[in-house]
């Protein structure tokens, strides 16, 4: 039986997040609503993409009896209220990364999940890419022997999108775009919390632009990252172990290429059916098929990018944050 | 006529460094005499270098009539003393990097200098490669507009050479590997202090192995840098400015191809006439060269790596280590 998404916001990521469903196949996967804050918007969406339902209302949505699972695509400051209006309704949440802008609001929204018995996941779309499962699968292994350094650089000028101008809508680098360094960090160190972090950033405005980080972990291992939402980086990424060595040599936040040892793999994405909002955005599809599986199985969340997995990056997002002097509203509830 | 140089110490780089000195026309630069601590190792490397004179002792360099400048290629903790004996004959030195092993000891080797009116210089070599002056010519006619970021990793196991393992002979991957990321970012900011320096390293006994720096510039500016004697890294560098980006593909110690813009370059390096012992030697030879054209216009220091500079990168290296907690005896003398 497909599993029956709803779609929370019509905005450029759900667009994309649909457009990769549709690369799965249909008796998985299917659209059966979607909501906007305005019916118009909702009703745009509907037709651009074939979807039967579309809500003026986020809470209609939320009381439409024939979903399964919500994805929720709205810009991050709405991530927390979305949530808890999903989960609530007992309704299971993909949310778009960040979770939320906060540790405590991640906190809330993680105990709404487990006292709604409800499955929740982090959109972090990376952790699910066949080069993803490929390190992870070459790091259990140890062919790389023992880790030792990850550096990962992720830079993008999303100058261009309203969100990421005004801080009431949540811009910011440290938890737009550094998220993805810190989840592939984590991810490689397996879900560890570091030892001491070290951050420094360039702010405009109280909005963190660029920001260089370092981080120390147990047993001498260490973690850099820079990234940037106003600068155009490599956006490559390096594991560094006592065997051996993988790069990520290009778009680290969506992997379709690896070298490991020097052997170079691709992984290719299917093509889109309509055009997309963001580069590699068909690779929305491996996290959606991973909610199926978790579904089918009746797993409340994802043993690859879990709760605790959650609660490790705000936690690291609150803290890299304070020490480059990015402060949100929510941050003094 | 000739520059007529004196060769102290036998080892692997200044058998680089003598090669070098002869892909230059043999009517500019002459290798007139060598010393090392033991006669035979002067002997055996004069002899495969066809140099007339070899001495057992630095010494008997110091008191040569014919120098008229010296490259000190010793390991690092014999910088200094081998600086007082040649700026103390009245010799003139470009001596290796680090100039030695701390601020202070590089104050005194400076002071020196001044005092008896000789030209020194830290062969920080890798700023006279063509690549780095198409790099500050670029930079200065503001092709990248205002440069934002500066990101550099180099890394390269080094413990097969036993300086490299022992403290009392200067281990320590900040002052060998680390200069030259400091070096880089400090050429592009112009020879600009930071407003602030985080640093995280990774030691064994001691030993600073691998490290990791973000440091912030005034005028909202930034450089992330990453350093390991004991790891192989990509050995790269970006500039990005707001109106374009540099990049070093590799061997960014001795850049040899630049990528402007996406535009990519060659700056080939002439052949050895005999196997290096480190990758793209040769390169050298732009250093000795710029010594010359300083000797010959009566300079006591070059602009391109001024004692300012070779002052700044003390101090950061100083503190870098203080952060990182790597110690060396001379810091308490």
């Amino acid at each position: 039986m497909a599993t029956r998404w709803g779609i929370c916001g019509a905005g450029r990521i759900s667009h994309d997040f649909t457009v990769a469903l549709k690369t799965l196949p249909a008796g998985d996967h299917q659209v059966v609503a979607v909501a906007a804050r305005k019916l118009e918007g909702a009703q745009e969406f509907a037709k651009k993409h074939s979807i039967s339902r579309a809500y003026g209302s986020y809470e209609e949505l939320a009381r439409d009896p024939d979903i399964d699972v919500v994805y929720i695509g709205v810009i991050h400051p709405y991530h927390h209220s979305a949530c808890l209006l999903f989960t609530n309704a007992k309704k299971n949440v993909l949310c778009e990364k960040p979770l939320a802008m906060n540790s405590r609001e991640v906190q809330e929204i993680l105990a709404s999940a487990k006292k709604n018995n409800v499955f929740l996941m982090e959109a972090v779309w990376t952790r699910f890419f066949p080069a993803s499962v490929e390190i992870r699968r070459l790091l259990a292994q140890k062919e790389l022997g023992d880790v030792k350094l990850v550096v990962v650089e992720f830079g993008a000028p999303l100058t261009y999108l309203v969100r990421s101008t005004k801080k009431e809508l949540g811009a910011g680098t440290i938890i737009d775009i550094g998220v993805y360094c810190m989840q592939f960090i984590s991810m490689v160190y397996n879900g560890e919390k570091p030892e001491s972090i070290k951050a420094t950033g360039i702010c405009q405005q109280g909005i963190d632009e660029t920001v260089g980080v370092v981080m120390k972990y147990s047993n001498d291992r260490l973690a850099v990252f820079t990234c940037s939402s106003v600068l155009e980086l490599r956006n490559n990424a390096i594991i560094v172990g006592s065997k051996g060595t993988i790069k990520v040599p290009e778009t680290v936040w969506s992997p379709t290429t690896l070298d490991v040892n020097g052997k170079v793999t691709q992984y290719p994405l299917p093509e889109p059916y309509l055009p997309l909002s963001y580069m590699n955005g068909t690779g929305m599809r491996y996290e959606a098929e991973e909610v199926r599986q978790c579904l089918l199985k009746g797993l409340k969340e994802s043993a690859v990018m879990s709760h605790s997995d959650s609660v490790l990056l705000a936690g690291l997002e609150d803290e890299i944050r304070k020490q480059v002097g990015v402060v949100y509203s929510q941050d003094s509830k």
